[in-house]
């Protein structure tokens, strides 16, 4: 029988550290529902001793999925490493994942230490990890570019003190498929005791390899675990992408002869959750979730893919859930139908009073909009899941005008803490004079870094999902909006990521 | 002497028959002029035959680009070649690259032949070439799924036949590294003439490993050219990523120890370039130009990139063009000040009328907004070459209204073959009515594929750049737009689409 090659998602870890992509506990929760769907092996949630704000958010999905391996970060040290398997408790199955940094470069200037105090450091902690969980992962940070003979002496000690899975990073996207996989293999070959531990790659894609290095990884060096992230989200250029592993692996089984557990089927809905949640986009050229990964998903018909679909496509778009009927639902639909809509779309909402609230907002889209798009019901259920009742603006109404040759102008009514107030304002377009009139009685002094829109397939009659990024004393936060009115949807958006600047929460940076 | 690895630029022909992709001849010259800027050894300037469009593009810029080999594209029939030669004749240096395809599904199913047909095609194609051009590339469509003995024979006669360049496709994004590179190393061995050509690699990314495939071909196989395409534009999941193949050989020069000629330092301006001319988005995660892509571009400094920059960037931004000062032009900035900025950024103008036309756009546009950014001149040359005087609808001016409660409404002027019309109309927001608008007028019955909004980096003071996306009995075309009001700039983009559809031009569609 064939191994079974291991999935670890940390697009709510990893992915989350990419500058902007921050998500709240609940969109966390949510995007952990879909990964659990998709039947990843391992979901490493967070670091919890980072912040308040990610310990909840590994205890609420530690608490709540029950099918994946829960993981949380920690660096090699006692106080990270409780607080990790504190939140952790309530997991059904629990993992702590340490790490140190092991290359020279690292070790003299991030971390300040001789390599025998990080040796020293990576024993104990995993020692003490071991008493707390039975499922211990530990990483050699920028292990690439160690010096080899010192990491075989720290990953030897690690796994005589029971660490369970070996982590290899190439933290900096500086390998290449053969000398990755041959580095593993000489690792393996060369540690006494590597066959006590699964081992793992780790890679980043900053010269564009990170698949393929991972999977030389896999191929030569012998790994049975590949960490990836929802559309390669990651610091810089990103990770391994979870669908082009996944779909190289199967598309590929005469090669790899490796099984994987994920439910193919759940890969797109997962990917626009990650998009529409973090406001990153996915390009159209991206591997299996870019909109023109499959010819026929295009709307174009070639010749060759009419002749014989195999002629051009070695995937059926199917089979990743590229679904060929869009519309889904109009004015008529009932909530069963929006209910059932939102099961296949992977998303599930918390209670009840969730879903009568979400089923209110698509009835009243669905009045000024004859025809409801599988976009517009994502947008609408990511929206219902950024405002809460808690939060300290909400958004009212808007009036604005343009004209040709006069200053665009724009009226906007909001609550703070409960209380309605109206901003006004001019600006050099209609959604710069919205953002400035909320901005002139809010005077947050934030700065905007990025504003983009999600692109729309279909028609303008559809939704906007606007995203607004915010910079503030060195946080950076995005607001997501959406609505058929691109400008109101910026409002909205806007004033989302100020919620989430108001909600301070300081937190330590991690790399892997 | 390392050898050098000569980088073919197909951009312009495999890139811009991804569905959406297509550009005027204007645009495709632009392109050229950038890519000779970035020292590209060969552009493939499109495929001669498939269009009197496509001709006239590869005529232009086999007139106007002087030191890079251009190169047409031809199926393996006399007529295809003979249109080609005819589009290079201007060339300093031209070069023909004839394909067909060898794979047993494609001989059966697409071109219903059989093998010792396609053989003798192969065989007459190269030999009618080579006695119009010297310089002929020969590639076997699917090659990578072709039965190997039918392939060596193949490749063996069109090398004796005069082809100086094999290159070996993998047209469906099928390989893997390892598989790919001994694929290439086999052929090489096995065909007695192969050192009669340069071998060469042309990687699909469906399976997101066309730059390590790439690159297996070269180390594991031999070849000494790759083919790529700027931000790995191309049908499906797109080609072989041009800065991602070039960074990473010269990053790892140590492994690869090849010369590349390219100046990396016009890569940024070259992806934005095409992004803004395609309306393709690059996603932020993208290696080398996405806008995460090197971590103090982002605008975050963390702790480790602050105490040493190699700890966590193996590469520098500024060497691929990245500029820290991002704030370039304002009021008060003359004339020659724009020009300058036009050449940093890799623009050039095709006439003094032009650069007039531009600097006149500018003023208008910074009587209107304070700080004007790259992408704000970028945004306006690429929208001053979309509107010629030839055009036949030309926007004047737009006036609309929204308001929570009411039914946005727009009326937008504009001029159909000089003359001056009005339309009105409400809509979902008011982007849907503006657009509604001018159909009401134009009925072109188009259908919307896609409307995106390039994201802008900064505040919404910035011009917002719409690309929509029309299809019309069975073409695709792309229309950009630009104005500080985002409702402004979705009219100019659906009225540069529009005028596009009216542009009728049929083509044949080519794979490779």
């Amino acid at each position: 029988m064939a191994d079974k090659l291991i999935i670890f998602d940390t697009t709510l870890r990893d992915g989350e550290q990419s500058p902007g992509a921050s998500m709240t506990r609940d969109e966390k929760l949510r995007i952990a529902r879909q990964l659990e769907r998709l039947r990843v092996d391992v979901i490493e949630a967070g670091f919890a001793a980072s912040s308040n704000g990610d310990f909840e958010a590994v205890q609420l999905i530690a608490n709540s999925i029950k099918d994946s391996t829960i993981c949380s970060l920690s660096r090699a040290n006692d106080r990270d490493i409780a607080r990790a398997a504190e939140a952790l408790k309530g997991a059904n199955r629990a993992r702590i994942h340490t790490f140190i940094a092991t290359s020279p470069l690292h070790m003299e200037k991030k971390l300040r230490m001789t390599p025998e105090q990080v040796l020293e450091q990576a024993r104990q902690s995993v020692r003490f990890a071991r008493n707390l969980v039975g499922d211990i992962e530990f990483s050699p940070e920028d292990g690439y570019r160690s010096e080899v003979d010192f990491l075989c002496r720290v990953i030897e000690a690690v796994i005589h003190e029971g660490a369970t899975t070996i982590n290899v990073p190439d933290t900096v996207g500086y390998a290449v498929p053969e000398l990755y996989g041959n580095f593993i293999k000489t690792l393996r070959e060369r540690i006494p005791n590597s066959d006590k531990a699964i081992w793992s790659v780790h890679c980043h894609n900053d010269l564009g390899m990170a698949v393929a290095n991972s999977l030389a990884g896999v191929k030569i060096g012998g790994a049975r675990q590949v960490e990836c992230t929802i559309n390669g989200l990651g610091e810089r250029a990103g990770n391994c992408s979870l669908e082009e592993v996944v779909m190289a692996v199967k598309t590929r089984k005469d090669y790899f002869d490796l099984e994987v557990g994920i439910d193919a089927q759940h890969i797109v809905a997962a990917s626009r959750m990650v998009s529409q949640t973090t406001g990153f986009v996915v390009q159209p050229n991206k591997a299996v979730v870019g909109a023109n990964a499959f010819a026929h998903a295009s709307g174009i018909h070639q010749d060759g893919v009419l002749k014989a679909r195999d002629t051009y496509e070695i995937m059926r778009a199917e089979d990743v859930g590229w679904t060929a009927n869009k519309i889904v639902l109009g004015k008529l639909s009932g909530r069963n139908a929006f209910k059932q809509r939102l099961q296949d779309l992977g998303v599930s909402l918390e209670s009840e009073a969730d879903t009568n609230a979400a089923f209110a907002r698509f009835k009243e889209l669905a009045d000024r909009k004859s025809e409801i798009f599988d976009e517009d019901i994502l947008a609408l259920v990511s929206e219902d899941n950024v405002h809460g009742d808690s939060e300290q603006y909400a958004f009212v109404s808007l009036a604005q005008h343009s004209e040709t040759g006069e200053r665009p102008h724009a009226s906007v009514v909001f609550t703070v803490s409960g209380k309605e107030v109206r901003g006004e304002s001019d600006g050099n377009g209609p959604v710069d004079a919205s953002l400035k009139a909320i901005e002139a009685h809010v005077k947050s002094g934030a700065e905007m870094v990025l504003y983009s829109v999600n692109a729309i397939s279909g028609s303008t009659e559809s939704q906007g999902e606007v995203t607004v990024r915010l910079q503030n004393s060195g946080r950076v936060v995005n607001g997501v909006g959406a609505d058929p009115d691109i400008v109101v949807a910026s409002a909205k958006a806007y004033i989302a990521a100020l919620n989430k600047l108001h909600s301070k929460a300081d937190r330590v940076a991690a790399q892997g």
